[in-house]
């Protein structure tokens, strides 16, 4: 088969589109034709050789896919072949084939195109496990770190449904398309946002903060929690160490947390996909939950997608779409 | 009355024996003739300057006192005058006469020595709290920092009760004294502490830590976390801001909170108090935790115990005893 192949850890322009072995399913898991796969920041990151895989992984990238089962391996006996699956994965989506734990497959929500829901497997995983880990409830403010993104987008739409009151940071001209998704106030990241969201909660400061920027942003997210607030880290898109106030936090009791997807034990990933078809596919089905922004671009130039990435220009999630079987 | 009133923000020298008036008891509140005083490193923040009491709360110092209620305020129904009673308190304690809530009264665990059990309230409110919120459990192995204190000889034991493997820092001459009371292993911290946890787990790291250092310790801290590892802070005697590498903090899933007991609304005390009769006392009366070493002191002699507490030569809880009534 053809995958998305990397010559040595850098830039966009080290991707090749070339031909490996196609993988084999081993016991507890299928392969899957591709069809769909969605980019995430994550997948830039092993390209430039700062995420590497976890043990036993594929080197090929892509951490959710969408496609047609081609073959089921020993012991899986609650899907068949022909079946059009999703599937939170490790890695391996960039490709004509991946395989992929029975247990991290999920079924396209009815009611929607399935090409969307390939870009929200790896974003509704992060987000319901990352609210359920810091008890995001009803009633609450939820302070959102780049709502514009694909994280983000859902994010905003997830902390609504759950009924929170949601600020989100977002350049000025992405704005707009937060608004559209639910945010109730939007802060100009490029600005000093720290008095703004202490403005917006008359400074109560924030009961949950979901943060991608990491160090850049620790000793303003720690000040703005509100008493027993509690942050959580997914993402250290400017710098991993910072200061922390201990004596802000301890004021505060706050708490910080910070988690990974692709790392968690294949049992946690697992029981992430059920919460996902349980509490998230509805609300996608019933329209609560809309996909957002997606831009489409065919699998073999992934290239181009992770430049247009990086560029920060792009709103909401990219997807590669693959070619229809040869 | 006489109460131990503090001239000046500054040394145990600012510490006088003098007439103030005796409080009365507001609704839901009882006026209680002290007997006994547990000192905490809380004291002498305050005395210092560094730790004013919360909005409300008598300027007099003591969080934690023992002796017979003297008069009950509007409302209380459950308790009489003439009865012995501990009680967990935001202030007032260093005085012949202290106001509590109803609600933050104890009894004295039954076959305990009363003025024993009035250098326990604190530390039981304490370490019962945050094991609750960091979620301790059994087999779980916990991190202890300065196990030969008031906090830490309670956590050591609290924590093989719960069924846990406990690590503690001590100073050498200290460490025997935590052994006795239980501890697994104990790390000298004037040594370099962070390999010998490191060794002590093999490498794996701890499920939960205990800190009362803060910044110095808090590096050092997040790497010895283990996967899924909580590090709860209840002091600060080594500096507020420290550096936390937020990458290590996301690969371990880490989560990092931290409290203190005296800033918690009224509500929250009664539950821990009713945490402690219902958990820690039983624990207290058929032996399986032993209130430690105490030193007593002459109430009036407060600031002996200032100096006593701030030499770092005591080992356990200091006791302030009042003379009988006059």
């Amino acid at each position: 088969m053809y995958a998305i192949t990397v010559s040595e850890p850098g830039g966009a322009d080290k991707i090749t589109w070339a031909q490996v072995p196609t993988p084999e399913p081993g016991p507890g898991e299928v392969l899957v034709r591709t069809q769909a796969v969605g980019v995430n920041r994550g997948d830039v990151l092993q390209r430039q050789g700062h995420y590497p895989p976890p043990a036993g992984a594929t080197e090929v990238m892509g951490l959710e896919g969408l496609g047609i089962i081609a073959e089921l391996g020993e012991g899986v006996g609650d899907h068949e072949v022909g079946e059009q699956v999703l599937a939170l994965l490790a890695g391996g989506a960039y490709a004509e084939y991946f395989v992929a734990s029975a247990e991290h497959l999920l079924p396209v929500p009815a009611g929607v195109d399935p090409v969307k829901a390939a870009g929200l497997v790896e974003v509704a995983a992060t987000v319901v496990s990352n609210f359920d880990r810091v008890g995001l409830g009803a009633g609450e403010t939820v302070l959102i770190h780049g709502g514009a993104g694909g994280v983000g987008g859902f994010a905003i739409q997830y902390a609504k449904a759950l009924g929170a009151r949601v600020l989100t940071t977002a350049s000025r001209r992405k704005g707009p398309y937060c608004r559209r998704l639910g945010a109730d106030k939007v802060i100009d990241y490029a600005g000093d946002w720290e008095p703004a969201v202490m403005v917006a909660t008359a400074d109560r400061g924030v009961d949950v903060i979901l943060d991608i920027i990491g160090a850049r942003y620790l000793e303003a997210n720690v000040r703005c929690l509100a008493t027993e607030g509690r942050m959580v880290t997914i993402g250290l898109q400017k710098g991993v160490k910072g200061t922390l106030n201990l004596a802000v936090l301890l004021n505060k009791r706050g708490t910080i947390t910070a988690t990974s997807l692709r790392g968690r034990p294949a049992d946690q990933k697992a029981a992430i996909c059920r919460r996902v078809e349980q509490v998230v596919w509805p609300l996608l089905t019933d329209g609560t939950i809309r996909p957002g922004n997606q831009t489409r671009i065919p699998l073999r130039e992934a290239a181009r997608a992770h430049e247009l990435l990086e560029s920060g220009e792009n709103t909401g999630k990219i997807i590669l779409v693959a070619d229809p079987p040869r």
